[in-house]
């Protein structure tokens, strides 16, 4: 196979690729190292991710499909993942592709040069794998799991807009020390061993997922006081600070702007910017109570401490302290405050009471429990509500 | 002392040991390694079981029995509990007596033996005891009471079922640095050197008790997100979720079945297959606020995020979300909803309203606060309650 | 510079240093480890003292200073604070003045010298850096800042008495992996190479503020039984357990007794001895609701699961289980009620509706949602109020 010289024929070459045969473009790819079982070693525990490329470089995914094939792989483009094994070939292949950016290789240019860069004088390659993701279908392979559970973390890929179906299946249950998975089967084969010789490992975890820090660097005003608190395949959007109270975000839920986050955001809720999650507040999800209706808090709102949230909230809502706010809670909202709160949502119906389910997404109301006769009221809250132009 | 060759001598040797005088079966015994203290070397301030035996392997107790006695210790089958220092002798004397096993031992077979193999080539011999317990009576050592929590965790005995008096007398408080136990005391004495040399120990907690996670390898499909949320002595059923956010499983409490736990169970508390304890729902202890009643949730139970379980609970019963249910709270019953639970739960009476208490252990219960007039009630329930065979 | 040979000697020479010119006693001082940036070796990431001294030993303050001198360094009194490296040059000249009390050195004695003696022959002086406060400013420095957290969580000062503005100004946000802390820039830099090398680190945290348990050492009755869960900064009054449920106690917050704790002390906030903060329960703070007013909660209090609390309670108080008492929420008060409040409590006035706010700090109180119409209620409690003698 000829070696590419020039950029210009970078340029032919990566063209001639994307034209060849059944060819399809990957929404992502990349090479990730893997933990084997350790009583099984056919079991992948977990993929890490040196690079992830996600609707972008594919330049590089067409020097590594070509490079794959010179290492005498071949290449099914109508499955909707791929796994490989890496080899020697395979990346000095890559490399004479990737010639004439080799020179300017390092710090932010040229990333997927600088793995095969660390990759190429290895000698446990047999432990890293290239993945091709083509189609978002149901996951079939651990490898590929990690890869959009990194696209979800890294904010490539907004929340909710993956195909996570299968990953429960796919992913082992282990035990995790440090970065370290077990197999937890190994473990109790080795556990009179392990425990005499005083070298039973320290475990931080039982769980198919790893956790968001292990595998994710945040923004430098990002803060996480604890890294249990964060699953992988969470969002954080920059700005945003998880506490260490009785704070939880599970993987497809998070943050899209600057928030604190000091309550539970179920898998498949969203918090917008300027929100406020107080301390041991829930959201709910899919899974547990939503009927099925994910939930979204939008911009400047605020969930107060203890408080349950239930529906969909739109920008600038407060929910009081203690009190739960779900899909079947009658809410009754007086005359004077109905009409404030239907200026800022004009679909707004007028009638004394409402289902908390009619109230999902509305703006600018703040719930609260009258504390004289314990009736669930609304009003028009206090907090900015940053109208969107098109509304008026 | 004469070897034991054949199984037939063994089970003669076993009777002869079991007729001896002063005898008793134990209802617990197992080596354990220890770890001691850095500056009082006289206390234990952690046992670490490879292998425990309760209720079972009495052949196994016999040969301990006997190899002791070889070793020259005098047993006083008197004491609750024993606690005896390993020597290379007892070592010896034990495996002889095991002869005809020898051959068979591996994998899940002979596991005492196992651990006596892995032993006898140690030279730090000094760091294992042989632990019997002969009577379930108020705990006395260490390594008897890490025996007890082994049982409750490792499921050999039921929860409840265990004296653990004494337990917190007992026990060292002490910082942990993985599974490693640091005296207090001692880092005291150690700080100035230990922080110069960058040398002070990373702690994870400081208690009496150590993690569950520390000692227990969970069934394949029991996960623990966060293993500071379920204390060493805890009992979890095989199935069961600990997420991370404001959950806490205390010893001497748990699951006996599939469960998803997001809130505290606290000690003395245990919740019933297909249950779900709800995002910082939190079930109360005899030791805060149930006058000392353990609260016992039955199967296919829902507390929701942040409500408060302060009676026990039947089969089918949900706690509303942000709600409290404790035994002094009034519940009000419409007639019509009345009807529906005592066909469930004929024993309760005809009455408008109900303390807490007077409605412990009821089957398929919802309990609600009304959204416009703030009055808790109860309703049947739409879980379903699998009523047991001898109530009609 | 003369050898000080006794300790009259010695004596003459602290009054001599105290009288030279611009000489101000420190507030606090130490000397502290640093840790650099990978990346940015001139940020300073954390400061670990072996040592602190806080309005106290000011002769080895004196000595401190004289040899600071005696190393070359320039010592600006109208600063309020300054850090300084440490040389051999001072070490030496620190430890000849020190001489009258080298021979009793050791133990509880003459810690600053064991901290000097520990340090005379390391090679990674650039490491350490001796820190001076002498006013009670807004931060400047890491180190200082460290000075002043250590000062509260030692107890060596008051919560809420020290000048903590510009700490979060002037601490770094990093990547702690046990007590080890990583820029997040260097991590991004590296992380291919790291994740390629399997060298990633384990990353508990990323936070501004290290953990507590990283740079103290507790009571032998105090229990922290998750080790994220107490920031440094906060204050732990001996007898203190904090579980691991969903509990915090944030920096400049904590317990001034015995106390279990089970929820959340914001920052600002205090818990008296006695008292309880139930599974869930949140004490809010300046920034979280409190409009400015820190809450203190008194002596003998009990804060149910999952309540809130918003206003300063007394002696004796209960909020009860699932409730919220903040500033504006309406309490009734029965009058026979209201007369056993006000014989422990003369300055409450004759009404029958109080706002939270009207009942800050009143002793004796007991806070109930009524449960069959939803009205909160407060009456006299059957928790005991110790009263104050100046009271009656």
């Amino acid at each position: 196979m000829k070696t590419v010289f020039t950029k210009d024929e970078f340029k032919d070459f990566v063209a001639d690729v994307q034209k060849s045969d059944g060819y399809r473009e990957p929404i992502g790819f990349g090479i990730c190292r893997v933990d084997l079982g350790q009583k099984n070693p056919q079991k992948v525990l977990q993929a890490t991710y040196p690079l992830t490329n996600w609707r972008e470089n594919y330049g590089s995914a067409s020097v590594f499909i070509s490079a794959l094939k010179e290492a005498g792989a071949e290449i099914d483009f109508s499955k909707s993942e791929i796994v490989y094994s890496i080899s020697k070939t395979f990346i000095e292949a890559s490399l004479r592709k990737f010639t004439p950016f080799i020179s300017e290789t390092g710090g932010d240019s040229h990333k997927n040069i600088q793995v095969l860069d660390f990759l190429k004088n290895r000698n446990d390659l047999h432990l890293f794998r290239l993945v091709f993701i083509f189609d978002d279908a149901p996951l079939q392979s651990v490898e590929a799991t990690y890869l959009k559970l990194y696209a979800l973390s890294q904010k490539k890929a907004e929340l909710r807009s993956l195909n996570l179906n299968g990953a429960f299946g796919v992913l082992h249950n282990v035990a995790w020390s440090g970065n370290r998975p077990y197999e937890l089967e190994w473990l109790r084969d080795s556990e009179i061993e392990l425990k005499i010789f005083n070298m039973y490992p320290n475990i931080d975890s039982v769980d198919k997922f790893p956790r968001f820090l292990q595998h994710v660097i945040p923004e430098d005003n990002t803060r996480i006081l604890d890294a249990s608190k964060v699953r992988m395949g969470a969002q954080l959007a920059a700005g945003t600070t998880v506490m260490p109270g009785a704070s939880y975000i599970n993987f497809n839920a998070g943050t899209t702007g600057v928030s604190m986050v000091e309550g539970r955001i179920s898998s498949s809720a969203i918090v917008g910017d300027g929100s406020d999650v107080g301390g041991g507040a829930s959201i709910l999800g899919v899974l547990s109570g939503t009927n099925g209706n994910p939930i979204s808090v939008g911009k400047n709102s605020l969930l107060g401490a203890n408080s349950v949230c239930g529906i969909p909230l739109g920008d600038g809502c407060i929910i009081d302290a203690g009190i739960a706010i779900l899909e079947g809670t009658k809410v009754s909202i007086s005359e004077g405050e109905l009409k404030k709160l239907q200026e800022l949502n004009p679909e707004l119906p007028t009638q004394p009471t409402f289902k908390g389910k009619e109230l999902a997404g509305i703006n600018g109301v703040h719930f609260r429990q009258n504390s004289e006769n314990g009736q669930i009221t609304a009003f028009r809250s206090k907090r900015e509500v940053k109208l969107n132009d098109e509304l008026h």
